[in-house]
């Protein structure tokens, strides 16, 4: 070792660590690069696991391996990137005024102390528990760790277990479901708040939810574990808040993760109030030889500037990269932060959001509009799929902030297309007139994504006065005096309609019928149509007439998530 | 008809006319909205055309019918949308002062003058014919209107035809190529410039040109056609330039567009260099009364604020809608320009684009990086699917300014991203931590689009010097003297190799074996692999221990679109 060689020893070697590692030996061909993982496995794809666990693929070894097909193993680190990766090996503390770590090899007990020149921790993240009793027992499950999916593999490959308990309705929790219900196990999903899927508005999370019944799982919000249930060692159900009793045999728990941030808490490093360790620009931390990446740091949010965690496995590689190249030269590169991404498919829908809902914009204090929309991916004569999407952005500002998109159609290209546009600062006055690739094969001549922003500019500007399902529900249930006036034709009105009071009067024929319409132009008449375009056009015609207060029920039929008379 | 109610007149109906009377009707339900369109058909989905020519559908309807199914005929917007929509109906001269349109109904001749308060002239553009002899001919045919695709149907289903040539190697002539071949139709393109495909640069034209091939279709590039050739009238072959004759009984020309600007000429509005009708980002003629909208008019280009056509539909539809406002509310809504996006099915591939090629950007006169990188859209544990890409950054500001994307893998999200990254005036910078929605049925850990940036990033900022598969292989061919090493292990190197030359020494073992590389550590080393990321691992070791002109070989074997040895 010369005297000059730079030391770089990384904690964590599952994908911010790896990464971090890799990009300093690109950037340092000659620095010393030690990695120090607790696991037996390296850079595991761990968003992988639901489907090697469903059986999208049977072969384990590709949660491992380069795309070459070499297994990532510390024999593959040291020959191809010169790393000295250690598994099974824990960091047990970090002495700062030493900078050496102290590491001990847990099949061994052997010790070591490493000394660094620059540390990266990417200590990464464990899954919570709930309080409830029985966690211990054999069939109480997570998905987090190698040694998780080949248990849940095992779950499928043995054909023993016929019932499951998903814990926590998140994204985790719904791939997981989905999994085992595509090995054959009769899933329940237990989620203790109100409604699954935080990040989306209830209206859609209520969709979504339609949907996952309708593929078999059962879904119960509301109502958290309050013990799972054992004989012998063993789960036989578990026992929810509200007493009832579900017989299983398999519970995942997915009720989100904890930072590990032990080991930089021990040494001092700074923690902040999200509970994740406390990171600049440069992935450095409170003591500017230390970095740290990935599930165990906080990050910023790009649209609020508040801190928030973010453990997805693309952030930590992205973050993994910046501190890969600070070690080597300090302050050549920055993470400025997210605008919080995420996408899951469950069976033939996915659901992608980028940015905040209509509820967190509310609670991180902003002023917003929504528009809600339903509407083909590509044209009918392509095959198109539904898509159902919430738009939101900014009063005053216009500057688009949040979007979320559900259904069986290419749901992902539409939140990457927003995830990008809200990255770069984008008004809906900006997406009204975006320039995407149209084809039939690929979109409608208007996108999805820019007929959103046109529906959000007509509601900002004024042009249209939105309700979403939910409220016009809350109409119908309380019954209140608004007049419900379905757009669309008499085939339609045969084949599918709502059934609760609504009358039909085609937009062809609505300028000839307008005598049908209340008298009284100040009460609330309510259009709507399959996705409410014909809603739309009939709201501007009625507007027109004097009708004072015309709404457009947003979104359409296809986005009604309640009971229909057919 | 009110004194005070605004008259619209609208002469074309295709896809900007009736985008602009339907927005317009909108905005004033008591206007008088007049559309006059020359052919029988209104608001066809021509984009849609190629597909059923194809045979992805049957139902001619579904070309002109709204998705609830009802066609677009002169009822339909009658009743729908309160617009006196007239068929068949030729707008023959406007009188800017008198402000009216004299019409003509084609097929009884009747003529009648229509007063206007505002005009929106969406004429479209027409075929540009080769000015080869024989044009006229029974089976020379192009793929514009409703009749065109009527004809090429036509010959689909009556099984006649075994031969045909497609003028023309851009998008449309690519898609009528795929669609006469799913006819069973043996089709040759050919293609007077040295390159389909003018949206991309060379190298990856020439990989949509080999898989093009693959398919069947035969392309000649560099050869126009001289002559087609008849007998009785019927076209029997083609000549090219240089005088090989090609026999077909099918000839479609699709070379382009041309603004129809002839009425717009004639009453004395502007007419841009371009030969697009000029507008102000209102989409306002030079008289402020007269609009002008979709492929008649000329664009704004974003990224270089030139002027340039863009005769495309999704741009028709936006400026229609821009249009319809304005003619009611002046000045109430803008169209500011275009980035230039494309997509394009070709059989299994999917070719994209937004912005500046390589070669555009120069002839722009802008100084840009690129990178190409190859890669898969998702995991290879999910059925990942090749993508092969160029993204082209300014030099200095970093500034995006075009993206390139082919293969089988999902380009249409890809080119979406950077098409909206560019209308954000995102950088490189801004990219390399792009927050994308990320799971793995969507996407690896770090999207494509990502990488290229990041490679971009690494090429911008020093730390990898590229060429391009064109480059290496005129020094192949020229015998020049460099060292090409390709870094994939033995078994990849025995499925699959270049064969002209190159040493292999897999990146494992690169350090070990140093002493097989030149020892002129001056001269140039060129470094590959299958997609060339070991590639510039190994290029950093070697930079690393003193060689002074090492590349890498971008995009790797993915992208080498000339023969090998294997």
């Amino acid at each position: 070792m010369s005297s000059s060689q730079l030391r770089i020893v990384v904690i964590g070697g599952s994908a911010a660590g790896p990464k971090a590692a890799a990009k300093a030996r690109r950037m340092d061909e000659h620095a010393s690069i030690t990695l120090v993982q607790r696991e037996p496995d390296l850079s595991m794809a761990s968003c992988g696991f639901p489907y090697y666990v469903g059986g999208t693929f049977d072969d384990r070894n590709l949660l491992i391996c380069t795309p070459a097909g070499i297994v990532r193993d510390p024999a593959f680190y040291g020959k191809a990137k010169a790393i000295d990766a250690r598994v099974e090996t824990e960091a047990l503390a970090v002495d700062r005024d030493a900078k050496t770590v102290t590491c001990e090899h847990l099949p061994s007990g052997e010790r070591c102390t490493l000394p660094y020149d620059r540390l990266i921790i990417a200590t990464g993240a464990s899954p919570m528990c709930p309080s409830a009793p029985g966690f211990e027992l054999d069939g109480v499950l997570t998905l987090h760790s190698m040694a998780d999916a080949d248990a849940l593999r095992a779950v499928r490959d043995e054909h023993k277990a016929t019932k499951a308990i998903v814990v926590g309705g998140g994204l985790i929790g719904f791939e997981v479901c989905e999994a085992l219900r595509l090995a054959g196990i009769d899933t329940t999903v237990v989620e203790k708040t109100t409604q699954i899927l935080p990040f989306l508005d209830p209206d859609l999370a209520k969709l979504v939810e339609n949907h996952i019944r309708a593929h078999g799982p059962d879904i119960i919000v509301g109502n958290g574990v309050a013990e799972f249930l054992g004989e012998d060692g063993s789960l036989v159900g578990v026992k929810l808040d509200n007493g009832t009793e579900l017989p299983c045999q398999v519970a995942v728990v997915a009720v989100g993760v904890r930072p590990n941030v032990g080991l930089a808490m021990a040494c001092g490093i700074e923690i902040g109030d999200t509970g994740g360790i406390r990171v600049n620009e440069c992935m450095q931390t409170s003591d500017p030889d230390v970095y740290a990446v990935g599930d165990c740091v906080e990050c910023t949010s790009l649209i609020t500037g508040q801190k928030l965690r973010a453990p997805y496995g693309d952030i930590a590689n992205l973050q993994g990269r910046v501190a890969g190249r600070n070690v080597v030269h300090e302050g050549s590169a920055r993470f400025p932060g997210i605008t919080q991404t995420g996408i899951c498919k469950i069976f033939d829908y996915t659901v992608g959001f980028t940015g905040l809902s209509a509820q967190r914009a509310a609670e991180a204090g902003l002023s917003v509009e929504t528009a809600t929309i339903s509407g083909l991916d590509i044209p009918v004569f392509m095959g198109g799929k539904l898509l159902i999407s919430k738009m939101v952005a900014e009063r005053g500002s216009g500057r688009i902030v949040g979007f979320q998109c559900i259904g069986p159609g290419d749901v992902s290209k539409r939140v990457a297309v927003v995830a990008t546009a809200i990255r770069g600062g984008l008004t809906v006055a900006d997406m009204v007139n975006a320039d995407l690739p149209y084809a039939p094969p690929y979109s409608l001549a208007l996108d999805h994504v820019i007929v959103a922003a046109h529906v959000l500019e007509n509601k900002l500007e004024g042009r249209m006065q939105g309700l979403s399902v939910s409220e016009v529900k809350q109409r119908v249930d309380s019954g209140a005096d608004c007049f419900l006036l379905d757009t669309r034709s008499p085939a339609e009105f045969e084949q599918m309609r709502l059934g609760v009071g609504e009358t039909l009067i085609p937009l062809g024929a609505l300028r000839d019928r307008l005598d049908e319409l209340p008298q009284d132009k100040d009460r609330e008449v309510i259009l709507y149509c399959k996705i409410s375009l014909r809603g739309y056009e009939g709201a501007a015609i009625l507007n027109a007439h004097g009708w004072r207060n015309v709404k457009v029920m947003e979104g359409g039929l296809m986005a009604w998530p309640y009971p229909r008379e057919k």
